[in-house]
């Protein structure tokens, strides 16, 4: 951590902030006297110490970091990719791992059958919405518990693991019991009493980013999780919120391997949410595996223009079987398709 | 709602989804024939209906809506101002209420100081974090129910009622039996659930605009708690995210009018989260106040360099002294401050 | 183009404005009674009804956009995709343009040297700066004539046609004789004096999206080009502005498939100028192809370290050549890598 | 100027990039090594040091500035405000400056009708566009020529100096004899070319923010301004781009303050560009005084509805004489309005 003193500031009073910071953290402090300005260097784990109080001082003028503010989903103390299991499948280090399904369960028919296609087709998850979070609340709010039903039939009936959407504490205990993957919504990224929760379970948590949260943000987020026990953390990009208003949001696919360089923990896209409108989302699920991701997470419908939520973003099954057809030819044609860390 | 339809869209398709929307939800569709495009009018409330369920259709090519997708919390159907009453204080409808206190409360001595000297100044409100969401899970998480008890002693001493955030629906009960204005954060603008509960009690809710969310969207937010039968809202914008990295966030100040205009419940300011620097907080505070707002929420401490968080956006209490004395000249030269939007 | 007019208007007032409208411009409004609203739907070409005359009408509520107000780049009116002939070379319509070079010419032993190293590797075009936008005024800001001279030096040597930014517009005349494609940067996309006279020359124009421009503006941009009677416009995403810092520009790949949607122009895509950080090049360089893109603009220097400018961005000549054989490869496997606008 | 190298960087290659930033530069730099990171510190004027070079190192993972990028603008090389003087009127260091009139110029009687107006109203300067940037090449695009010539004549009548947008270094000469204040449109902010031209000029230039500007790179295109030897700069602050839609921009009037801590130059105030819409220029403009801005810039229009261009954001000259009237109050009663940048 860098600290820019104000330009003037007595010696006196750079030295007793140096000593103050010293006392109050386990680091010792550099003073390096510029031209115009006076610099501390804080040498040591400063990942504890907190850049706001040192900014109040009323001799600073700045402060800046140097060590990333993440330890247990930082790269750099963890070279090698995570993989996170999820039964015999698992996400990350290796092929890609595509979750299908439509935004919300709404009855049986409806979610065994589109299980059965996505299958057929090579995904390796069932997606599929119980609770929903919707911006107004005079909006169908999913099934909740009998939707939780009909994705544990779906399971039975194709063998894929389930990945749905958690929104309050009071459901850990039942989630941590009947789903495979438990999704952390964007809107939840910084719930900071559930990711607390989540990371006293072992579950595999999906964490989407929020679409106006920073990677850094994305990252302390999952430290949440992850300090309280649960390593088995999947990012997500989903589109951020930016000035641009032909998408629903920017899929911002820089993200991916940024997090990859920064983080060991897998990453997967979900275009369908980023675009909201279901003709981008075959060009965006492409642009993702050519990016390095190592999974996607689509929504898919058998009949979108009646599906009861988020249809305009569905696309039909028939569309993402070929979709996956090309998928799967352009992994076979990029032999160096994985990002490696280790060299950046 | 309107709805426009693909370029050389079949009449047959188009009189097939009119009558579809008709079908399905209470609303009559007029159809204009354009030159190049053809255009659906929905009339009739539109508030359910659902706009993505229409762009899903394959001739569909964007939806516009006309009406606002709120009620209870919409002027055109509540057109007085509401006033939300705390005890023997009120925010909304008249003078300015300040809500003033430091980010945490850290003892009891530093809580009943800071309350008095804000009191003394002109302070209505006693603000303070006892449960306080940090980006971190390493920064100090508030002293929780001990933070509660020692803001009520400072109640006891002061007279001033209490604002704190709540983070949980699990407090729910704790915060409506020991606070007089429940806090919902930004982060929390759209946990649902947490909304959903807070509908249920009838304490005053104060809550923060999300740093990406749109006027809209909070207005949304509001619904959800209004919907559940608690009308005390009170919204207060913070700050939104936008490239700029000067400040903490842009204090988006149009809103306030915005609001003013679309919406009846009372809107606040916090400029010391918007800035994130304490020597902004005075001007802004001033232009919160001549841009119309019903209330400023500004952290105060006694000793910023050493406060558990946020110190650096913190002013200490002879500051605000002087803040308020300049406000309270303000709004007596301000004959015709009072946004009136039955004019507009 | 549709008007909503505000809450209880009176008849006459709407019916003076309908009339209002439908003498100042070529058009026939159709009035629709809503239940809260009234909104006039206006028939006929719109594209110069000026939608900010309307609302500035004390009755109206809002205007909203039907028909896009663009034409001569508008894919409604040129179905078929235009391919930008350079020599014997085209930018789109077919196989991938791949335009790379360094940032800014530097010497002759320099911009010869890359010219046949990246044309060794598959690339199309030489790209290379002359007169460079700077920040600051205190930065290198180009060899200006003298790197125009280098340009032509490396193009006799190695056949490419060369691509460098035009800044003013002084230089049209020698840059229409100099250079094969004229660039307009990022920071100019709004010059609109430029873009006139650009128009008037037959030269193939790059117009880059600015950082902050809607996909919307930088079609109206083109339009200024092609309004003037030069077709020859290529566009090119570089990155927009947002809230993420970690990457200089967020690269908006999603506004590939958009603007193949709404224009018939080719679009390209700069990984170099989004990332600002060169190993991001690869991974954004291989999603924009598998996007849909129909070239590469890359920056590549023989000595990033030691580059005038943005050495930081630059890939290696040999980074650049494994890229191209990976891009191959993908090209070959995706047999229906092209965006089909037709069929959306 | 901090540079943080990769972590486990070789020492010898840490000392090889330390002596090449130092034989390159004017600058020593200093050596701190942390637990995981080596950080160098520059120490000297690192103004002209090149950071994209550095970090363009294969072992440097960041650089960040310490040390403002521009100097002539730059608050810490002038403490005393910057008072521009035109005619016998000056903006900067004193009293609110008001500029007012039309979006665009569009007959004599309009133009002088309006001077007039605001004039009486108090306004000190005149505003009019003749040469009109627009999105769309169909629309309106100003008298032109014709246009300063009506200016002209409103300021012999009324001795109002003018004000008027530039788009051209064509128009240079014309400009420099004709006008009283050149603006640089927000579009044209970084059109180096242009500003450098107007930096040979002795002219007042009021230079406008761009829609996607850091407050730092407009200060980097005051400096090429000043550094041509022109320092009669005026910034303004017209509103950015942000995810909101409701208003046209969103006005950042956090930057006032920020822009006179870090700068010596007058700051204005342009609520009407932000917004976009009439009815809230008056609370945004009395936001702008209260912020400590020194002057604003305001549309006023005698009849909107007809307005050639943005008639929609214009105020008519009674509202206008209201505004004033309300402004001239909070000035009297705001005895410490103005920002004391030396106490922060």
């Amino acid at each position: 951590m860098i600290v820019i003193m104000k330009p003037k500031s007595p010696l006196n009073e750079i030295m007793r902030l140096k000593q103050k910071i010293e006392r109050e953290n386990n680091v010792s402090v550099n003073v390096i006297q510029g031209k115009e300005y006076c610099v501390l260097g804080l040498i040591g784990d400063t990942t504890g110490v907190d850049a706001g109080k040192i900014r109040a001082d009323e001799f600073v003028e700045d402060v800046k970091k140097v060590q990333q503010p993440y330890k247990l989903s930082n790269r750099m103390f963890h070279p090698d990719d995570t993989v996170v299991k999820v039964g015999e499948n698992s996400i990350g280090g290796g092929r890609l791992a595509v979750i299908a399904g439509p935004c919300s369960v709404e009855s049986e028919e409806q979610i065994v059958g589109i299980a059965k296609d996505v299958k057929r087709s090579g995904a390796k998850f069932l997606r599929g919405g119980a609770f929903k979070p919707r911006t107004s609340p005079y909006s169908f709010q999913g099934l909740k518990e009998r939707g939780l039903e009909l994705l544990k039939i779906a399971r039975k009936e194709t063998g894929l693991p389930i990945v749905t959407e958690i929104m309050s504490t009071d459901l850990i205990d039942k989630f941590v019991e009947d789903v495979d993957i438990i999704q952390v919504g964007a809107r939840n990224m910084q719930n900071f009493d559930l990711l607390r929760q989540l990371g006293k379970t072992k579950k595999p948590i999906l964490l989407k980013r929020g679409i106006s949260a920073t990677i850094e943000e994305l990252l302390m987020s999952a430290e949440y999780i992850m300090s309280g026990g649960n390593e088995n953390v999947i990012l997500c990009e989903r589109g951020i919120r930016t000035f641009e208003t032909y998408t629903r949001n920017t899929l911002d696919l820089s993200a991916v391997p940024v997090i990859k360089k920064l983080s060991h923990l897998p990453v997967i896209v979900d275009p369908s949410h980023a675009a909201g409108i279901w003709w981008m989302v075959e060009p965006l699920a492409k642009a993702a595996v050519a990016v390095g991701a190592d999974g996607l997470m689509i929504e898919v419908h058998n009949d979108p223009a009646n599906a009861k939520c988020d249809g305009q973003q569905s696309i039909k099954p028939k569309v993402f079987q070929e979709l996956m057809k090309d998928i799967n030819r352009m992994e076979d044609a990029m032999s160096c398709r994985k990002y490696n860390a280790l060299n950046v």
